[in-house]
Formats: structure tokens, C-alpha cells, sequence
């Protein structure tokens, strides 16, 4: 396996985006079906000094395809915003909230802001950690999204045919 | 084989959309050629109840390579519409007529409509099902048929050569 | 191999695009380099009757690398045109011109012409085929142009490292 | 090995674009990471004669991930420049100052110019090499470093798994 995040460092936290690959399930009859789409993996952690920032404190977001595909087509004057639970449909189904908001800067410059708000009732704990993108940074992202998203689907298995 | 369909779950039904490969022939001196371009196979099937879909009653639509072009090329006030008799040039010409559209919502949330109409005069019968795609589905749908567009040429064979 | 020619039938021609591999030269210490990217072959000929097309009067465009951006920056008010000698800095310098236009029809289908012309001064020839490519072939010929482009150059190879 | 540099050639110098791969370092688990991300190599060489040029005196500027991601995202309007310091964090800090400015021409014509300034305070030299880029080069660099940026991250590594 070969792990190749994309890293942002900034004054207050890091960002790093990650594909994660689709699961296959074998079917009967010898063939594959994706089972399960891949994910890109956002995690912000947040700085602690100079240069120095604390990956113990790390809080993640999973984008699903369809939210990749938001992020792809956000238009420059837009943002988006995503919900997640992740214990949905289990027994702490609403314990944990966590929400990934990407903002436009409202001065000019292209720049956005990627930030994860992370509430958890149990623990009564409420982490947000921002980092501001730059816009170079972001066509980064957004043309890494645009690769990844075919493959996130399965679709570049079908050379294997 | 890897089956890999991205599928989106609405009320009414359910879209899944797969590539199909382009089918080769082998030239006499050993060489392929692509004899029939491969397809994005639209498959439109109804809800019979919450989270209850029912696949017997599915509807398909093959959208063709120039047919892939224009769905990725829609600007975003456009809208198209095909048409495809699956019996055309043999005796039953005519008598199963398919149009499929995609028509942008008209709210200004980027939502479109993916609808699917099957006349069979034979049996007389005639089916519609309908599926909203918002922005986002529409995004990956586009991102997913760009990438599959070379491959359902074959152009990405060249790179064996 | 594999021949994967995109091909547009119209009622006075008939025009394929394909691609065709860069020419790689072996280096002393056993690496390679790119010798020569490579083209994107345009071949229009014409038809001689209700869906019958005449392969021997065939006339070719092999488009550069640049010709191919140019094709896929294309705005959608832009035309362009290409002129080539096919015996440039050879004795026959100046003999056979041809030149192929890409031009938008000004109906506001979306829809070009693609023509090219050859005009042979010893033979005492001029030929012109012309081919209508409506917006969604032309949207085919820019996903398949831009998947290409970076394949003519070799980019692609950059993997085998 | 393959070397696949797109090359430029004008009156007054030559450029041309090259990948770097990425570096990965192998894991104690025997996965690997993504050390380095890879780059593009620009190279600028004089002229000294008709379409003769001197490799000697060429200056280099390797293009960061997020530089080619500014230089993917230029608008039409736009311009770009870059600021280097090869030795940046050694004792030779501040010596050598090399920026790379990209501008478009303000004709309409689409055309850039790309020019890389070299200054070293020891050595009391100051270079500067300039190439007009065509819009349709312009679209070939944009199209290859859009194909390539998920690669200097090793995104496309991912299917290895």
C-alpha cells in the first residue's frame, strides 16, 4: 500500500486529504462488485507552536462521492457544508456531530476556509479546527478530487475487464 | 469482471449508471480494432415503499458515446432528450419507442430530472420513471462520464501498443 | 494493437480522428526519451452514395500536439486553422498545401465544420472534404483530445519509473 | 526510464516542462509513503543562433504542487509569479534569488510570456530568460500539469493497493 496524503500546514492546524480505496465483494460466480464506494479522508489537527502541531488531537471527515462531488463544482462564489453522524443508525445514533463547512473568503483572493466542528454529547466536548486554503491550494484539491472521484466509484476497474 | 455502477436512491426510484466495454475484433495480422464502442448503461427502477425498490420492473437506457458527450458538455440552462427504438432495423422497428431526458430544475438549486419513458405498443403498455439528481449527483455523474468517455472509445487501449 | 478510431458519418464525408503513439528512442544508458510526440491522425473522406463512403479518395491531417491544444481551448466563439506542407524541407517543398479549418456554425447549434483542404500543384489537383460535427461530436472530440494530449507527449509513461 | 520533456523553442530561448516523480519511503510494515511529492521541472536555455540554443547556460525552476496548481486555476485575466531560494535553509541562504513570473500578453491574443530571473549575489550574475508562450502551448502546459498534479502527490499510487 502506498499512503500519499495531500498536506496543508497553516498558523492554527493541518489539513491532509487522503483517498481511501472502494471495497470489492466477490460475487458468486468469480466476478466483483464494489460493495461499498471509497472516501476521501480529511483530517485537521491542531498546531501547538511554531511549526509543531499535535496529531493526538486529529479530528476526521469522510467526504463520500457525492459530497467529492460538491466540492468539484463549487462555483467561486459558492460554499457547501456537510453533516455527518458516525454512529448513525447504531445505539449512540446523535451522541456525535460533526460538521465540515468550505467558505469563501470574502476578500478577493480566491481563499477558502476548510473548517470541522466536532460536538460530542457524551464526552460534552466541542472541537472546531479552521484552516484557511489558499487558491492555489484549492485547484490542488480540486483536481485531486477530480481524479479521485472515478476512482472512488470503482470506474477505472473497468480496464480490467 | 468488476461491476462498478454508481447508483442514486430517490423517492419514487432508484438511477444507477455502469459502463459497458467497447467489444474488440481481432484483425487478421493480430491487431484489434474496436468494433462497437462501449455504452453507459442507464438503469431507471421504481420505489414500492419506503427504502423498497422494485429491480423486475427496471427500465434501461444504453447512452451512446455521442450521446455521453452531450450529457457532459450541458451548460448549466440546457437540457437534452434522446431517443432510441431498441428494435431498430429488424421487424419490430417501432414498436418499443424510449426517450430519456435530463431537465434542469427550474428552482436554481442545480437539481435536475433524469426521467425515462417506455412506450411498447405491443403490449400496450407505457412506463415512466422519473429520478431527481441534485448538483452534487450531477457533478459526480459528469466526473464519471468524463472519465469513462476515452474508454468507451478505446483510447485508452493505445497505451498497449 | 489496438486501431480505436472516433468516427463521424455525415452525408457528403466522413471524418475519424485517432490517436497515434509517440516515437521513444533509446538512450546509451539504457533510459528513454521522447523522439518525436505524437499526432492525432484526422482522416475525411467522402461519401459516393446513401451510407457508402469512398476509402481511396481519403485525405489526412496529423495534428500536432499544439494543434491539439488549440482544438481543446476552443472557445465557444473561437475558430482556428492549420496549414501544412507534408514535404516541408524536402525538394518537393511547397507542392501538396493543406490546410483544415475548424469553424463554428454561426446558427447557435454549437455545431463546426471541420474541412480540410489539399491542393496538389504537380498533380493539378484541389480537394476539399468538409464534415458537419454537431456540438455533442464535438464534445466527444474535446474529452477524447484532452485524455489524449498528455499521452502524445508521454506523460503517461512517467508511471514505468 | 522514460524522459518525456514538452519543449518550446522561440527566437530568444527555449523552454520546456518535465515531471519529477515523487519520492516514497518504504514503512517498517512494508507500506510505503509519499516522502516528497514530485515536481515539474521547468527549464530555460538562450539562444545563440538561428534555432541554435545553449544547454549550458539553461536555469531551472521546479514547480511546486501547489504552483502548478496556480498555474492550472490562471484565469484568462490572471497573472502568477514564483519565488525560489535554492539553498534556503543552509548557510548559502539569500544568495541566489530565482522567481518565475508568468503574465499574459496584453494583446488578446491569449499568448503568456513565461520569464525566469536568476540572481546570485556571489558569483554577481543576474539572468534573465524569457518565452513567449502561444495560447495554444499555453493549453498543452495546462492540460499536461492538470494530468500530472495527482501523480506528483502519488494519488495515482492508489491503485497499487
Amino acid at each position: 500500500r502506498v499512503f500519499a496524503p495531500y498536506t496543508i500546514f497553516k498558523g492554527k492546524a493541518a489539513l491532509s486529504a487522503q483517498m481511501l480505496s472502494p471495497r470489492l465483494s466477490k460475487l458468486e460466480n468469480g466476478d466483483y462488485r464494489v460493495k461499498r464506494p471509497g472516501v476521501i479522508m480529511l483530517t485537521l489537527w491542531p498546531a501547538i507552536g511554531e511549526r509543531k502541531y499535535d496529531w493526538e488531537k486529529r479530528q476526521q471527515f469522510a467526504l463520500s462521492v457525492n459530497e467529492v462531488g460538491s466540492v468539484i463544482s463549487l462555483g467561486s462564489k459558492q460554499s457547501c457544508e456537510f453533516f455527518h453522524d458516525p454512529s448513525m443508525k447504531s445505539s449512540n445514533e446523535g451522541k456525535v456531530r460533526k460538521s465540515l463547512s468550505i467558505k469563501l473568503h470574502d476578500d478577493g483572493s480566491g481563499c477558502y476556509f476548510i473548517s470541522l466542528s466536532v460536538a460530542n454529547s457524551v464526552l460534552k466536548t466541542s472541537d472546531r479546527l479552521s484552516v484557511p486554503v489558499a487558491a492555489s491550494e484549492f485547484a490542488v484539491l480540486r483536481a485531486a478530487f477530480t481524479f479521485a472521484l472515478p476512482q472512488l466509484l470503482g470506474w477505472d476497474q473497468f480496464n480490467n475487464q
